[in-house]
């Protein structure tokens, strides 16, 4: 049972129409325990490219031992028919991302897809931190600093 | 008429299937008597949208003035459903790109297009630098200095 | 009273000839209860000026407001008499260094100066994290990863 | 004999105090045929360290084989007592500086040095690009981009 008192809101549950690296699709209710880093991009934003991609890798590489999960979302918002599943696929190929990355799953009445509709994302790339109980941390639209970053998940870690 | 001894190939007029960021296809003939920078990319691939696309666009910004011709080839020899045209047009769209950029004309009969086979191209990015008289004076796979590049234009500039 | 049993060892007092930014010495002791950040470097030192002092800056930057302490120490241990003290003065001012910086102790019979040695550095940058309690954390040489560092940080923040 | 109508100012003579990288001083007269460029820099001066002197290398490393000499220049203009040439010599060693750098000489009457008051320089870093005939051909303060400089100096060196 969560604290209904905590002042960090719940995370809503993500929804994805398929999944890459992922033998079967991560939940966020599978991962609770866990600090879960969700990064959400798209394969054809540049300052996802630049910035937040590398930053989601070295996540996954300096935290997987200490049980941090890190989950990429293809929140496709705009040139939809530019950046379909397949193209994703070798976009994971050639940029060698290893971490899950899920297709966030369209909206029938509108270019936002679902799951970035239920965070209230802005656009890409987007960092949400979320603790061992479920809760957002961090919620932050454009690029944000490595120890930033480092100091929350090493605070997390700690159980703080 | 040029010169049959120069030590310097012709170079190969290209193909393209269609082309963005031009009100009419440039061809190499019509380009005779400009610098020509041909830069062979592909949209996915790393290295170039890291190095050899931020190099051309700065090529462009840099001797546009000077008549040079910078032009931009996407050589699609991998993932070939991943990077169609209109996945192409965003990522233009995207990245800011404004010089002319021809999709290479696909080979009926195996991966590699046609362009990028009459150059013996090996891969992307790929930078090929023309002369007034139509000749190839740096053909270079991978990654290449700015002031190399840059003293290779200034001495064809000056009719080096 | 510390804990004995911690498998971390005590940091030694820094000893310094001298200070900059800092109205009087600040001493190891008088920081027990907060995380104290000690960077050690040489003004002539080119992986210092490139790496380690940014990230010094950035810690400071980043994490004073956390109650962390960070602290500079110019261990000089070569070309002594090309980093003298006025030198370091304006290194400081050009470089727009803030938080306080030490001259660490020249020994009396050898190149390598006193916090130095009682540390056992083997090179400058190196990087010390010295917990609340006054343990060392963390001592490393050379590049230190961002997301590292503030991991660390976060944790001892955190209690952990 | 010079022509006396170009548009192009004559490059005065530098002045040093001292030479490193140097057997002996090397002077603009006999450097007379040949491409120079002047770098000027502070030792403490951080766009310097990051820009200027790299810069500097980079155009050593390329163009040396092409007969370009590049000079190095210590115009100390602030902080005398930091930089002196024992702090240079230093510096010159950890940076690898390979090229010859000269201690621009002091004014008996003020801080400016007198090569950087003959030559009307503004700070460091300064770019001089001198050609063949003695004329400057260039001459900026702050950071100039690789591409512009490797243009002047190919054109130059295609005798345009």
């Amino acid at each position: 049972m969560t604290d209904d008192r905590s002042p960090w809101p719940l995370a809503p549950p993500w929804r994805a129409a398929r999944w890459f690296n992922a033998a079967e699709a991560p939940s966020l209710a599978a991962l609770r325990g866990r600090v879960v880093v969700l990064h959400a991009f798209q394969m054809l934003c540049p300052g996802c490219v630049a910035h937040g991609l590398p930053q989601a890798k070295a996540l996954y590489e300096q935290f997987a031992v200490y049980g941090v999960a890190v989950i990429g979302l293809h929140t496709v918002f705009e040139h939809h028919a530019a950046m379909t599943p397949v193209s994703l696929g070798a976009f994971i190929h050639e940029y060698r991302l290893e971490f899950p990355i899920g297709v966030d799953e369209p909206a029938g009445d509108g270019p936002v897809p679902l799951t970035m509709q239920a965070y209230g994302m802005r656009g890409t790339p987007t960092l949400v931190v979320i603790d061992q109980a479920g809760r957002i941390r961090l919620h932050r639209f454009g690029r944000v600093e490595d120890l930033a970053v480092g100091a929350l998940i090493g605070r997390l870690l700690a159980g703080g």
